[in-house]
């Protein structure tokens, strides 16, 4: 059977981020509705949310992840909000649901997210000095973008 | 804060039917896009390609809640591919992430949906003679919409 | 690989529960412990914690896997206390879990219990007047364990 | 309520190891059963089947939470096989179950694991020379079990 369904970028990164971290995210997420991606994310603040908001901005569609039941916590930028009630279990769905992972900078639930999509041999860019052995480095989100199009054919 | 994201109706249902039960479900997916609604389901055949069938003639998004690692196997009308990898136990997602559920005929698989559904407190509309308490009745995809707005505010 | 593991029997039922019901749940965890199998249930009150008090009568290692990340909520007689996170969802391990479940009285987080464990085709004991297809009726605890002796080899 | 269940200590680290880790691992499973905790792992080959076997040897409970819905495939030093049909997903509850989690040399799978660990705050012995900050760094499978009696009251 063939499937139509578009391809998914799943960025991932901390719920909270500087502002320097914020407009690396936003500019990601442009790039990613350009290139005609569906966005997914964890659905919350910081980098997901910055991530969707450049997304919208060149109409991708947004997805976002959560982790209770209620799904109001969504980040303003998410068209469709799914909620699990799997708690942090559903980091493995925001990795499992990729095409490629986008990281940027975060803390111990991105690195629970990067380890599980290396776990699935799914292509990480490491937009976020992870430096993990089995990331792909990336210097700019062009870049990112470059590398997820040679990745998924 | 204020989330923008549409109200999702998961449809749920065998993964073979009648073609009786396949015009509900086109007919029900079609209604689900002209409300407005997000369309998520199971994302295989039978009931779940129908309703997804139904919804894209009318515009609506669909999402596909699937149960191994690859996105390939879901019906030509998703337009958002969650591959999850849990197998079953994707059942769950695909009645947490519901406003409102509307359960057509069906089997085991479905009656787990159903019974999750009604323990998480959802709406489950019944167009499919189930007949289980603590659902509500519809004669039509039409009085299911009808049922739906009223719930969901 | 040759496996060492005893045979699971998961109980499942209402968190709260008649005397009569609690009567039958403690008779069967009591035999469930004579025949040398392993009990697991949710892990909390009513049946789960009626069968579990039976099973440590006769010695039988208990387990209870629970929705939350506090296993502290545990009924005092499971020894071996699985907390999931998962909510809901740890109704699923709980049957996916078993070599064969036995279903007493219960509402709706049961009956998503019964439908799991019957699409995962596990052997399903109706102790509890279910009367759904696919289940095995039995009258007393002693004749769901004769029963169970005959699916398990 | 008061709960008797036993205190938890699962250990994680790759499905194949050298002959150096699979001593620390039979070490560390003696230890743990010695100081009367229960073994969780991931009931697999490896530092898995190691640790378990060590934990034996003191007459420890051996719990497997394994990834499919075959118990059949878990090592012959496992009392409780725990089928969940999560895939990978597993990996999770192997860590929530934890009061304590001692981390062996691994690969992705034990980096998943321990990052999900740190994200749910349980303490994190490191006894593979991981590095990660968060983690508590022990030199020999008795510190680790010092450090455990330190942390769990």
């Amino acid at each position: 059977m063939l499937t139509n369904c578009k391809a998914i970028v799943s960025v991932i990164g901390g719920h909270k981020c500087s502002k320097e971290v914020e407009e690396i995210a936003i500019n990601l997420g442009k790039n990613i509705g350009k290139s005609g991606y569906i966005l997914v994310c964890g659905g919350l603040s910081g980098v997901m949310e910055a991530a969707a908001k450049g997304a919208k901005q060149t109409g991708a569609t947004t997805v976002g992840i959560l982790p209770g039941n209620d799904k109001c916590v969504a980040n303003p930028y998410i068209d469709v909000a799914i909620a699990t009630g799997l708690g942090m279990v559903r980091n493995t769905i925001v990795v499992s649901a990729a095409d490629a992972v986008v990281a940027l900078a975060g803390e111990k639930g991105t690195l629970s997210e990067i380890a599980f999509a290396l776990t699935l041999e799914k292509p990480v860019i490491d937009l976020g000095n992870w430096g993990l052995p089995g990331m792909i480095k990336a210097s700019s989100p062009e870049e990112a973008i470059q590398i997820i199009e040679g990745v998924i054919k």
